[in-house]
């Protein structure tokens, strides 16, 4: 009889910082009943991804053993942990548990796919317990920058594991509970075997601060500013959005919500019942009869998505309501790497307006919402795991996070996406690797990250397009020239002669020499025909474009 | 009789970082003598010009007025300043003034372009000067990053203007000459009308450090590691590659450059002389003999480039040396916003190979080549200008630059790409706008930005493509059925038919119900082809494609 054993691995999230997904498991070997956390999605960009809607984790592995899945635990309502769950629940079938306001979130998703009614279950929070299959796991309440964030206890038949779930070491939080030292250390009593942990803040070598230690500095700041101020911050950091809303109330302005995820947040928060202080509000409407300087605007895009309210604030209206010389933009969040340029856009877009940009340059108007290095090494000590295996980061913050581990003398592992680490014994061992990758969200339809699909794009937008017809009649002759369309490609070559006509030519060159036998095989057609096609482009513009042939024979 | 004027105007670097360009013309309006300031390119990215080569300032309005231009003037060698004169030199065809190792570089340049010698002439430094039409320019040595950086000085009939060219506040520069006040000091006693000033650092707040402060770090750095080191910068930045190498010395160890640009700029710089004291290097045959804590590689490839030395060394092999655990990289650089993917990809590879990479994070290892706040006002007050032009800056911080002028009493005047500014007054006046823009190099042609041909290339790789072909007879009746080929779009779409075959179906349907006139009428057809194609795409995968259509009337 094989040996029943407890697993971990992760789906999404290890080794890249978003569309979190990890699974436990505990049985025979390949048998195991199986937890998954998290659901998460990443987003697009238009070096590797362009026309991408949304990317996912591949959970064909955890398809193919879709009887096998206990449940889904959702540890908190950031789009990395909660946003695929809309897209890929179908596919897992199983019920998922999650507290109050993140099944709030993850309902809307699932109504949105016209999914039924009573797949989310609303569980309690620790000491709270939900069995599932060898599983009892709790969502114990940890800090972060949404409202009702946990890291879960999961109790095996080989003992207790730490999932720690997205945190920072806050004890004045704004939104969500307080980090509570005495309740880790009470769930550390009974001896944790692993600690899963969050690594994002890994290089960041000073402890973290608090969300309440911004609300001074941005009374002050907003307090002191002439005109109107606008704020922009992630609109899934509710955390930052109170505060936010809290400052601009205490220095006498009226609150208004722009962009749709920031209304949308703000009502589950809401209607919940976790954001039962926030200031009231006035609509975009009411706003255009008030003075400037009574005004704050809370808006989405902060990221310097095209779409989103900062940038559309930042080149015109947006709701009636317009920017202007005197007025000040705060951005209260930091840059998401690759992100970079669009908000750089729309500072200079705002300087061209006149209105004055704060960003975070000084630290005084941004913290973030995970643990640096300091804090993790807090919670270590507070968990005194056997193991720990770093996850929520790129290889580089894995590695450095199990250098740490060691540093306080913990065992841990790199284990990036796909690779099963089994945490039965005393020391982790990875006894497996999966073929991972991401599911694009394409339009309406899923598509596999190794498709074809998004290289083709990727090479047309450097190569750009030939198109080029022929026809061949019944008697296996060409039917006039073949004739060529360009798409992405400059007009002229360097002869300034049509890059178009220049093709043609060749193509007709070629093809009144071609011998019989070619014209007969597609294949052989099909390989001349693109070598000239790409030739004369190399010889006229510099470029090898991508070539699409169609050779009608009229048989 | 028209009064004569003296004017400024920028058509690269105001409004951005990169692509210098900036012009100077005295005389009757419209018939001023011109000359030209730095030839730069910029460089292309994925989401705004996907397969561009490079980019460089729209010239027409120069171009139109070829045989007012009195000379090209090159401050300093870096490819934002002096990369497109190879490119551009034609289409204006004046002299091009440098001093000795810029000029080296600028006939590079002109040499793989095949154009003849002697466009370039050698020049010496202050006080020696150069006469051409209404204009007296000297070269001031200024310190940067690069040897021979210079502001220029530039005497016209209404009095004398500095051009700070790039610069910082250095007086103990590593390479190039020191800061020097009391030449500065000399050329502002006869009175400046104007300075126009570098603003890349104006949000910096505090003074800039010496380049020659990193040697005593880095070389501590350095020793301390056990195996191999690899650094990386701009090899432009000929500054850092001295330091660096000189420390690598100091750290017992052999150097070895790897990288094409690399190579040449300090082959450059050893040819003309200017980087006497560089350490001997040993070529990557002989560094595979020696032990690896002996070896200081110094690399391209500090901004992620793909094809560069530090990617290549990340993935694999590069000339025979690779990466082990236990190596060190070291980014002694600045990440180009926009770069920030790019390199992190890098860090990553590396930390999958066990290699230890340090950044600039504690700004230990890397100074700015750009003066900041503090040395901006520190040139401001040497100069004394009556008015600040501030130019290579983004909008926000020309802007800024304009704020802090006004803080030290001084009028300037935001001036972006296309704005003519007339300085002959006291204040300065803008006069005129000229269309201005981009050229891109693409393959072997240049192209301009609002072409068309990028934006298309743009669309494909966000929408796919799909091409249909059909036949229509003598009769003008169709010829079988119209067919699709589609690029970059999912096969399946949403009943799991092939989407190729459901367009096919819904343009076969189309075609059977259409009347004669849409058959005849090429407009009309085309028109309507496209609406059924993509609509059936949306239906089938939400996405609306690019649709390039191909009736072939056998007529």
């Amino acid at each position: 009889m094989t040996k029943e054993r407890l697993i971990y691995m992760p789906l999404g999230g290890a080794g890249e910082i978003g569309m979190n997904a990890y699974v436990y498991g505990y049985g025979a070997p390949d048998k195991e009943r199986l937890i998954v956390v998290d659901l998460g999605v990443t987003f697009p960009d238009m070096d590797t991804t362009p026309g991408v809607d949304l990317i996912m984790p591949d959970i064909a592995w955890l398809e193919a053993r879709k009887e096998q899945i206990e449940g889904i635990f959702i540890t908190h309502a950031h789009e990395d942990h909660v946003g695929a769950v809309g897209l890929l629940w179908e596919r897992l079938g199983a019920p998922i548990y999650a507290r109050t306001f993140t099944a709030n979130i993850a309902s809307r998703k699932l109504q949105e796919k016209h999914l039924p009614d009573g797949i989310v279950k609303t569980v309690g929070a620790y000491p709270a317990r939900t069995q599932v299959g060898p599983f009892e796991v709790s969502f114990a309440p940890i800090s972060h920058s949404i409202p009702e964030s946990s890291g879960l206890v999961i109790d095996t038949p080989q003992g207790r594991v730490v999932h720690s779930g997205d945190f920072k070491i806050d004890r004045t939080p704004v939104v969500g509970e307080p980090f509570d030292d005495d309740m880790w250390a009470e769930i550390a009593k009974p001896g944790v075997k692993a600690l899963m942990c969050d690594s994002t803040n890994v290089f960041s070598p000073v402890a973290g601060r608090s969300e309440a230690e911004l609300t001074d500095p941005l009374v002050e700041l907003i307090a002191a500013q002439p005109a109107m101020v606008v704020a922009t911050t992630f609109a899934s950091n509710i955390a930052r959005v109170k505060t936010l809303a809290m400052a601009g109330e205490k220095a006498g302005r009226s609150i208004v919500l722009l962009g749709r995820a920031m209304r949308r947040m703000v009502e589950a928060g809401l209607e919940t019942g976790v954001l039962s202080s926030f200031p009231s509000v006035i609509s975009p409407e009411d706003a255009q009869h008030l003075p400037r300087e009574n005004l704050m605007l809370l808006v989405t895009g902060s990221q310097g998505e095209r779409r989103a309210a900062s940038a559309q604030l930042s080149q015109g209206k947006y709701l009636g309501l317009s920017l202007k010389e005197g007025d000040t933009f705060l951005f209260s969040s930091k840059v998401i790497p690759g992100n970079e340029r669009g908000v750089i856009r729309i500072m200079n877009n705002l300087s061209e307006k006149g209105v004055d940009v704060i960003d975070d340059r000084g630290g005084l108007y941004h913290v973030s919402g995970h643990a640096n290095r300091p804090d993790l090494k807090t919670l270590h000590e507070i968990i005194k795991p056997q193991m720990i295996v770093p996850m929520h980061g790129e290889h580089r913050h894995l590695r450095e996070h199990v250098k740490l581990a060691a540093e306080n003398g913990i065992t841990g592992v790199v284990a990036v996406n796909g690779t099963m680490v089994d945490i039965t014994g005393d020391e982790p061992q990875v006894c497996g690797f999966v073929e991972t990758g991401r599911t694009y969200l394409d339009g309406s339809v899923q598509i596999g990250q190794f498709d074809g699909i998004v290289r083709d794009r990727i090479r047309m937008a450097l190569n750009g397009h030939v198109v080029v017809t022929m026809i061949i009649d019944e008697h296996d002759e060409p039917l006039g020239d073949p004739w060529c369309e360009t798409t992405g490609l400059a007009e002229m070559g360097r002869n300034n002669a049509p890059l178009v006509d220049v093709l043609e030519e060749d193509l007709s060159q070629y093809i009144n020499r071609a011998d019989d036998k070619t014209l007969l095989d597609d294949d052989a057609l099909d390989k001349e025909l693109r070598r000239v096609v790409r030739n004369s482009c190399q010889n006229e513009i510099g470029k090898k474009p991508e070539v699409t042939l169609i050779v009608s024979r009229l048989s």
